[in-house]
């Protein structure tokens, strides 16, 4: 379990990080860097991101102050409005935000249990924190393969203080559970003197499957966890929301943590800046995930996990081995100057694959330019497969 | 004792808060914002001092991700070479940092407990995270009228994994021990196998009145902090530092506190173009403390503490009732334009005070101007002691 922890952290770094492992690897990260497009994302993580979102600002607008202040009230107010709850509370971080919902529900039952998924962020990227810092043992729930389902928190052992839903479920691909088991699932919880509390770092995304408002998923939940750097491509930041107890004792907790700082505004200005620009672009990045999966599914070889994404990420699996599908996607980039991705690893004993999230960027790469680059990479496949 | 924490953990919000407390305090703090020069600080905490920050930066540069990345790792080097120290890790907060460096010296002797001054951040400022989050017990050394000094440490009870010595101690207004002082109490900690922990969130601000380096006095220390939003001015962060084996550590713990944000870089940024704007001037600061002070301790009814300022920092009391200073002090600002505090606290059983720490903003005022208002306040407080 250890090793296949170590695996799945690795796999969420390197969407990120600039150098992709070792050898072949550190070409193909070269040669995604090099390409003009890319197929996922919303464009680089530079400096412009905070020049662009600052730039409207009057600079005689005030800095929040130590959870204080215009500006951090105006937006824990207007995401508490979205979100259908009380109150929120903006935090530098989810990893900060969802150990604090933890402990508070376990606080409040006093009893230091709690379950979620085996792959939840909790579990493999968060150096067990929850269980260092609050000493809350976890269970597990459901497996590796696929969402929790109602019949998984039956079953569970007695004595849970708060169960932790991740929609979607970002590390098998952002798959979901249907909105009826939602329902089912917390109307069960209720019954049992159950919190349940949402990881929705990517709340917003999947929206347009379930054709609900946010508020309307928040309802189910007795708290709601909102990223700002997933698909609203801000800088950090997320918003911790639910009634005005929890949120105050969130404050409290955020205080404790080092989490309460002078000024949040860099990130809060971001958030927002990228919340008006995004927000109501989840439904394009959705049905772009759905048309370039399908496009990812007619190659040869390739396998989308899900099959049909129900948000605006999914997961690219190789039946290859690991450096044949890293030759190939060189390959396709520097022959097409499209971006596919700067990795791929090979999680346990899965195939070779990768992870994309669709922004704005899929939509400045000419049709078929994209069209071109998906025959280039079957034919690359064919190619590989034949030699074989 | 709660009362006690209570009030200072007040007296510090309300320094930089807006809102003053009730009544009288709310005009004092109009009056204050009213004004067009200020005794204190480097100006306003607005959205401009992060424009200013950024608009020498290239837009292209990238992001540091997950504490990885130029932006971090050069500014974490500069500021390990500043301190002397093998390695330094860039957090979000001090609270953060601090705590996670007494729970590793904790850990590393197994031994759960720390000691430090009982006005100590941790003891008054961070709602006990550390007793909270890692069951660290606190021996509190010295009392709160008097900074540390080695006898305090000789007489301690056994079994302290770690002592922080914060330089200057602010709730005191920022006095200092010798560095003979220092000297002996390192020596003492090393024969005892006690760790050494520098809250040097104005750690710079004392280098001109110690005549030292900052390495010089952080090698009296295993670990040390340091503040970017006090004399530097800027937005919010902090530099831990100490050898490789200790900052890696502390690497892993920020992960589990929430702190390992995917992009730090609008307070790196800032960070370490104020450090650059002012690291030099901490001299020149210095000065005008002990200046600024001299000037008050000429007028009857007020005292400063200390008399004569160690830093850029000093507080500054009353021979009056809270509702006399606060109206005078109005009144002052309002006639000549001069801010000097906002707020006016009362401390336990001490007289009314307010913090100031100096910085660019004081050198903006015309001398003559300055002079001008002591004269006005001077006559002020002489009136209402008469009528008394």
């Amino acid at each position: 379990m250890a090793e296949f922890k170590k695996c799945y952290s690795y796999i969420c770094r390197n969407i990120l990080s600039k150098s992709g492992g070792k050898g072949m690897a550190n070409t193909l990260r070269e040669s995604y860097n090099q390409t003009n497009y890319k197929l996922g994302n919303h464009g680089k993580r530079n400096v412009q991101v905070l020049k662009e979102a600052l730039q409207e600002i009057d600079e005689n607008v005030e800095s929040d102050i130590y959870g204080q202040g215009k500006i951090i009230e105006d937006f824990q107010e207007k995401m508490a409005k979205l979100l259908g709850k009380e109150t929120a509370v903006f935090f530098p971080s989810g990893t900060m935000a969802q150990q604090i919902a933890l402990r508070i529900w376990c606080d409040e039952k006093d009893l230091g249990k709690v379950a979620y998924h085996p792959l939840s962020h909790l579990e493999i990227h968060e150096q067990d924190g929850l269980k260092k810092l609050h000493k809350i043992e976890t269970i597990l729930l459901a497996d590796e393969t696929r969402v929790i389902e109602l019949e998984d928190i039956k079953e569970m052992e007695n004595g849970v203080a708060c169960v932790l839903l991740e929609l979607p479920q970002r590390e098998i691909g952002g798959q979901l559970p249907s909105f009826e088991t939602l329902v089912q699932i917390s109307s069960y919880c209720k019954e049992q003197g159950i919190k349940l509390h949402l990881d929705g770092a990517r709340l917003l995304e999947v929206l347009p499957f379930y054709q609900k408002t946010a508020a309307e998923v928040s309802a189910l939940f007795d708290s709601v966890y909102m990223s700002f750097y997933k698909g609203i491509g801000g800088i950090a930041g997320a918003i911790l929301a639910g009634s005005r107890e929890f949120t105050s004792q969130s404050k409290v907790w955020k205080r404790r943590y080092g989490g309460d700082l002078i000024s949040l505004y860099p990130y809060i200005l971001s958030a927002d800046y990228y919340y008006e620009k995004r927000a109501s672009k989840m439904a394009e990045y959705y049905e772009s995930a759905k048309e370039l999966a399908a496009l990812f599914n007619v190659c040869e070889g390739i396998r989308t996990l899900p099959i049909v994404p129900v948000s605006n990420m999914f997961h690219v699996h190789f039946e290859l081995e690991k450096e044949e599908a890293e030759a190939i996607l060189t390959a396709v980039q520097e022959m097409t100057g499209i971006g596919i991705s700067g990795y791929i690893n090979v999680i346990n004993e899965n195939t070779p694959a990768f992870e994309i999230s669709l922004g704005d960027a899929y939509k400045d790469i000419p049709t078929e330019i994209v069209r071109e680059m998906f025959g280039v990479l079957s034919g690359k496949i064919s190619e590989v497969r034949r030699e074989k």
